[in-house]
């Protein structure tokens, strides 16, 4: 019997820390790494995932194959950097390796949940990292457990590997099969010991590009991986679409013979790193077009723009740059901010402590103030931020949201809270605003942001998927969905 | 849907630091630990671990249940006193636990191996905590992978929950179903979120003890885990029994109705501590009766008695006491050594660098001396050691073993050399004192064996597995088994 | 005899990886931070140092005072967030507390050198947090030696400390006398067991602010911490002042009549936070004027500007707002990096993995590119970023600077390279476009830059040092003089 | 200007979690180590260190000297083998070093005061590691901070380094004029970037003895350490005695011209490694004769002898071979016990939780028990492990004691409670036995004791410390004088 050599790094956690989570932002969801035919494998995964850090700071983790098979991966609690130190990034031999960065759930399962998941089955060893969320896991998942399968993790990206492994089927057919059994939003990259699948679900929701670096083919959550790395960009994996790669090359084929693009709009808006392109669009030209068209729907008479940092800044800039009032920096974020912080006790915050962002009095003082923010989810940050300007003196604050109302939830591996608790489900822009104190509010609009993201009206708009805003998903939902990010 | 809390501990390995492993002795196996019914189960496992800790150092691991069914639990590379902090025992919430100390393999698979194994099946939340090996788990194993189970440890143990999981039987029919068709020697802590279940294999190869302290009942490999957290030792678990804790209390059930006695000598000779019972007979008392017989069968002409540290102590003061010659200190053990502990390079160790046991020369010089032992393994060891003693000045070195000559491997949860390299295997008494360099050399007899660790022949006597002295197994093994410990 | 309770932090330092140092910008200096009568001052400084941590990255400590004058200090390796854990924070009690964040040196001793210092003499227990640097402290030392001091640092901080205790005055006149004697431009926070005293060097050179919290007093290098801490910005510390504070209160005094105020231009250019005032002069809008004279001198015709993060985005966007060309983020940086970063092998960054900063493509392809810095210190930095423009399709890159030509090495606290390794002091401006490969260059003028610090000149302007521009130093130094850091 | 390459290691310490302190030793001691002249300098010091841990369990320290005279050092919180990585070690560089073991005070100041403490003066670089105590350290150092030293440690080691860096003679004979202003029992290693000296106090109270290994020379506090690392015995460091090791060789010297022989008795009793020898007496064998004399000043009819494990242990085993009562296993010490134990509650103590010791059952059931142990210092402990072995079921416990009545504190290097907490300066043996509830007690006399430390009555006998017993000390000691160990 052959097995897995495997380490686990720990997590560093510290009693009473918690991670800097004052602000209602959504969270940011997962990416994926991979990487065939590359002697470098684990550390281009390395770079390839720190350039996608921001989507998931909670664990990390690479595996790797050698041309004889045998698996070798290591995950752990934390960053990147954090989780491998060189000597286990050295031990990460082979020329193919998928890898992965998690999210940050509330109250999450730790390490037990850190993918790549590694599987043994009849057909050797199976390593799964996603982005995303399997809408109907819960439903498959207690059809698996009622004939006997057992599940060792709380991710719902266990279900691909026991449909796989239950399959009579060889394994590409049996990979397809399971393919067309989940509902969601998803990009998959699954490893064996010969062959690395790659697959983007049938609306295309969560981003998956492909490039090549040298003899080697790379896959990432985001462009921002290839730039890292010294990686050509070739093209986006498409909804639908299954790449096979193993000895004889790539392959491409299909799990879902009709192709219903509809990319995740909160990508362009928020999740994705400015300097990423999706479907060739870049990321902070269109946060900028969200900015300047903000302008031009709700143009206000002020004497400064601002942004709320990181996100919002292309925005705050296009508008700036539409309007003419300059751009200052009203709001600053503490770079250093992170996991280990000791958050300041409830005492301090009221005497003032600010962790992590402030303002710039000098120069927001006696100024009227454009503030822009690239969404509002249950309005509590925008409150604390519109009153920390005008603490800082700011005589007006207009806020200018580079997106329409937020009012529902998404199935699609964004996590969202209940409908109930998002303030756009329940309140009209004048009730928000108040609720903010602002002095005016004003919410992009649906046409507005899907100018904004394509405005030759031929790449990425072709098919947006805004249900967050429209209420209109892309596939069926019912009650059983499992909301929040399966990976 | 509910799902576990748990944390996994870290490993905190240096590289180029190993294990202490110079000595070629038989490895430790594992140690199993558990509570129903007491308000401070976690800590209790915790100080009951501690005292199993000779049983295995690699890792270590607690889960506990709440009243309300929920999971707890933390696993971790290292000792006891490493894997847990304070915070992480205070989360260990419940009055139910199960733990588990591992030994130490050589290329093993780290943390993802680490017991008490969780798995989350169609009947909720199981844990595992094993000592011992399944013979035929690589069969059981390949059937269940051809019906499309997904293993997620090398560990043989999780062939028991999957027997389970697939079983249509409720849950204590079906546990019995799988313990029925597995064959080896284990002892098994098995918790579910209502219910504990405890079983020893039907030859009670392996050790088990039932205890009670205060309301609830406590359930360890050894007695001196009693002893250290001040529990009543009960009566020993019966081969083939199967206790079942619930709400309504302990019920004795059996899943095999024969019970065929063969507990495992070697635990009497070098496993257990010698402050524990086992079968009601005293380790330390057998070991000093060993001794004893040994001066008896082959008395030789000396200056001092000496033991190997630490297992052989008693035995040599027995020899001492039976022959009246002198027991001296000729040979101490550094007693910090350990896991972390930077091995000397080779250059050195040839310059005379020893890192764990040394011989006491103003103690042995110019005297004839006896070297009591507890067994030979590949013999290298004890070449060592003899010669140690005469490079501080013995004038004669006499060898006496407390057990007869080790010539067959370990089935049922030792890890022993392949039978080829067991020097007894392969040599003659004769060719063994040479290959030592001993000026004499004496096995104790099996019957001389026998009659020490239980003078009565009422107790323990009655049953023994003396299958690696005798060749005799005490269940089918074959070609396909797996020697080494599955825990 | 009365002894501090101290505690040294770790530096979890993973051999192989270095801090993220492929750029060759000016060293940040350390950061001071000290709080007067406040029930917090611990919590405090953590979150005022926190603040401070663009000052220093390597290593952290603060030192409190009980009513009873006992001392509590914990220091060490790394960030703030790093250095201390909660209970740490917590063991720190007392109302008084000085605090210290420590540039990283290249070589530098470790954790020897953090500060605050501590020492013990016989007025009782003196603990030293310093900015700066002491030009004349060799000769003070090896002075100090000769009459049998000891030293424990290579810090020059430690002088200050042997100078009060060898005087035979009492402390306050001790301190005065010890301040006379050094030359240098230095921040000072100085607590005895009854005091805290506070002195900025007679020009002024580092920046040191006095604000309130509450009854108490707190005392920073920046403004940035007070905005963080919810303080009330009293004043800047003024050049050749000494303030006392005990239990009778806060009595302003001096140590050298003559003030010549000549304040750290750099400051303003590249090191303090861009929400930090110096002499009430807001330090990004102070950018941005850079930015704009820049334009104003220099105009280019451009299709984009864009800032090297993070220090050049505010002359950027005052750039971009002069002339009218639209500010894009051509160039990112990886927020992620930092010290445990394993950095890419030599083989990996000539295959194009960047670790820290990228081009993006789609922002700069086929454009004419105006790229702002704040300074070029041997332009091997400034010839990377060029190149990636280029390389990332940039068809023509003009580069901008914020500062006039670096050609003269600082004496006063920032890590300079030897004066032949500065590129400014060896080559033309001519000479350097060539060098870093650019197709204009431009430095803002001296004029220029003065305008922007202060356009009133009537605030910071009146003294600013410009040594490292204008080689016309405040103080005396020769060839014995330290150069570095000495805090 | 040269600076010293330094690190600092960590603590490691869990808040909670304290060392394993319910028994109430004395405790133990520093240990030192050192080589002059072999290329494995750090190496040896390392395995050198380890056989002397038992002699300081709180911090380690290895300071080397390369041959260009650059010191590097690394000193951290807890065991040799924690407190040091492989690369770490490997830092360690030069063929001449000193290390040091230090004991766990109650309330310590931690690191800073970890030995080799590294000092720079006039001279250079010093480091020093000491073992005892300097009687009149307080009043030296109120004196040198009278003249403005200052003082970085609560260490009375450091004014030895301050004494030397004020003389203005060389330093060879500064450091003879400081050995003789000094009083005390002590053991010293100073070593400047060119020289080793090696000192011990002019009665030899504290062990100190001389080896050779290949061409170098090594110094340990205890033999033990030779036989580890390989070296030759050459012989005890004589009191008054100053060894200067440098370029030219090794050169004998005194400090003080006349020889008082007073070795510490309780080296022999408690403190030493069974297998040293402290003025060529083996220490086991020494405690074998106080067990056999014992035996013959107060026999007692009894079943079985049993030790209190360690340092018992061998006294226990020369008593039951005088007396033909068996020895037997009737206390265990569970070996994994440490400074990260988490220590149970009072609560679980009370439910009889052990964390350490344990009394066997089965061995001292029914049985009349001979108790040895080493000496009471308070009789707390005394009284716990009587009544463990009357639960354990023993009918009768008689305690026998190896030394006599422990009635005056030390002055040299072990830490003891004052002298009203001595429960043998305030009862009588009648007395004491009440309170640990003892069948008979008797303590092992004056003059038996001197006769098993030396029977010829020629080596160690003739200068024996036994101020503790008789209340006569070897050097003049008064109020002011410092109790506890100064290292």
């Amino acid at each position: 019997m052959e097995f897995l050599r495997g380490t686990w790094g720990d997590g560093h956690y510290n009693e009473g820390i918690g991670r800097d989570d004052i602000f209602d932002k959504l969270r940011e969801e997962c990416g994926v790494f991979g990487v065939f035919g590359h002697p470098d494998a684990a550390s281009l995964s390395y770079y390839g995932l720190h350039a996608l850090q921001h989507r998931g700071e909670e664990s990390a983790g690479i595996c790797t194959v050698e041309d004889n098979g045998e698996f070798h991966y290591h995950r752990g609690m934390g960053l990147v950097k954090e989780v491998f130190t060189k000597d286990q990034l050295d031990n990460l031999v082979g020329s193919r390796a998928i890898g992965h960065v998690r999210y940050s759930t509330s109250g999450g399962s730790g390490l037990a949940n850190a993918q790549p998941l590694i599987f043994k089955y009849r057909g050797g060893d199976l390593a799964v990292a996603t982005n995303g969320n399997i809408v109907n896991a819960p439903a498959i998942r207690r059809e698996l457990e009622a004939q006997g399968s057992i599940f060792q993790t709380t991710s719902d990206t266990e279900v691909i590997a026991h449909l796989i492994a239950r399959s009579p089927k060889d394994f590409v057919e049996a990979a397809k099969d399971a393919l067309q059994r989940i509902i969601g939003g998803f990009a998959f990259l699954i490893m064996t010991n010969d062959k690395l699948l790659v697959a983007s679900d049938p609306n295309g929701l969560r981003p998956l590009v492909m490039g090549r670096l040298g003899e080697g083919y790379v896959f990432s959550s985001e462009t921002c991986s290839f730039e890292s790395i010294g990686a050509e960009y070739v093209r986006d994996v498409k909804p639908g679409e299954l790449l096979i790669l193993d000895d004889k090359g790539i392959r491409e084929d299909r799990f879902e013979p009709m192709e219903k693009r509809a990319s995740c709009v909160m990508e362009y808006i928020y999740f994705a790193r400015p300097d990423s392109d999706i479907n060739e669009v870049n990321i902070h030209s269109a946060r900028k077009r969200m900015g300047r068209q903000l302008a031009l729907e709700s143009f206000v008479d002020a004497d400064i723009v601002t942004g709320v940092p990181d996100s919002s800044i292309s925005a705050a800039i296009g508008y700036a740059e539409q309007t003419g009032i300059p751009y200052e920096l009203g709001l600053i974020k503490n770079k250093y901010t992170g996991r280990t912080f000791i958050q300041p006790s409830q005492e301090l915050r009221e005497k003032g402590v600010k962790m992590k962002l402030s303002a710039v009095r000098k120069v927001v003082e006696g100024k009227r103030v454009v503030m822009i923010d690239d969404s509002i989810v249950r309005g509590t940050t925008s409150l604390r931020i519109v009153n920390m300007l005008r603490e800082a003196g700011a005589t007006e604050v207009h806020v200018r949201i580079s997106s329409p109302p937020f009012a529902n939830p998404c199935y699609y591996g964004i996590d969202t809270p209940d409908r109930k608790e998002l303030i756009a489900s329940e309140k009209t822009t004048e009730e928000i605003r108040k609720a903010i104190n602002a002095d005016s509010l004003y919410f992009l609009s649906e046409e507005g942001l899907m100018k904004s993201v394509d405005p030759s009206g031929e790449k990425a708009n072709a098919g947006l998927c805004m249900a967050c805003f429209t209420n209109d998903y892309p596939t069926p939902v019912d009650e059983d969905s499992t909301k929040s990010c399966s990976c």
